[in-house]
């Protein structure tokens, strides 16, 4: 897997050196690309709309169906480093302190298969 | 910079772990983990909803603001990370092949500093 | 039924009131009103981010539920109300050209229970 | 204008014909309704993604580009309908209700021109 090999860093650069090269950086400040982002993660929502849950498990088989869903996948990402280079904030960092406040909030042997007490999917 | 040394694949595995530990697998559909990411963009959008275009870059220099939106850029990436691990999709091959087809759709030398013939922004 | 009785107008005329009460029109450019838009379809969505189909039918026969999910899809209202007083556009005459629009688009007698030919719920 | 003359009800009638034409009720779970109005809030915001809040409100004046948002505003519009349908909820009282709750959530006088103490739209 290439994921094993590419840092967040070298993602990053190629997506700076991408909007620099057409002179876009004009055109993204945080708000537009936080704007893009959440349309893009609709775009990515919209191959699994009217999926019964089987179905959209389904799509990891299906390998059009999938490279569709992958290029959705791709270009919310792209818009995550685009806003995280804009923002100068460490991606890496922010995930692993979002996790750990998460592993707080829900601690696993508490929430081992429910999200809470008023967890509809938990109930009987 | 953290995310220098830090690999798709590490953020990956960690929240491959996290959601293993909560048996929370049962839950992560794929059209669950998009609508999730969906939820979660419109969050990070929040933090700039009513905010000038300058405001916006603003929040960059602000440390409280911008670890509020740190943390739900944090939340879109973690949900982007759990969608990749579940349709087995090596993210940085989607990102490097979405770059690659829209560096052929938006030729640098034609798209300088705007995005279209009928691009808005471009416009005198 | 309240509906039987209120016109659209009614409600765009509350709405518009509301914002001119607190000089907010300011804020309310298509772009912000967009946006605050898909923020609380967002907000509507957290209500069944983790159900079943199920689950998600029975909200309607849970009191609590339906009026939490109805508070959401109430500020989604008000944000199209805001918007449709903004662009000065004709709701009820857009919702009709675009269902004459879909009629033609997905005729009955071919789209009876499916979407269309690579329909994923209408496969066997 | 239409909307002076047309209620609520009348359009939730044509959307609940339009679906039973189509034997679609089957898809029309609260959750897929939620999603699509989400995917439908997401259309209609690029129409304003890369525009400033001037060039937003000038769609207002470009037929074009007014018929082309309203077509997406009129598609939110119909999963709302669509959504207060399933859940049988009256939309009217919905909005009537939320009003009531923002007017003492907001009170004109303290937030005229500004959204609260933390308004970064109301700060010098």
């Amino acid at each position: 897997m290439s994921d094993s090999t590419t840092s967040i860093a070298e993602l990053r650069e190629r997506m700076a050196a991408f909007v620099a090269e057409r002179d876009w950086r004009q055109f993204h400040t945080p708000k537009n690309l936080a704007m893009s982002l959440a349309i893009e993660a609709a775009e990515l929502m919209e191959h699994f709309q009217w999926l019964t849950p089987e179905q959209s498990r389904a799509v990891a088989q299906s390998p059009d169906r999938l490279a569709a869903a992958g290029e959705e996948l791709a270009d919310v990402v792209c818009y995550a480093l685009a806003l995280a280079n804009e923002l100068e904030l460490d991606l890496s960092d922010a995930v692993r302190g979002k996790m750990a406040k998460n592993a707080l909030k829900y601690p696993a042997e508490r929430f081992r298969g429910r999200f809470g007490a008023d967890d509809p999917s938990a109930s009987g």
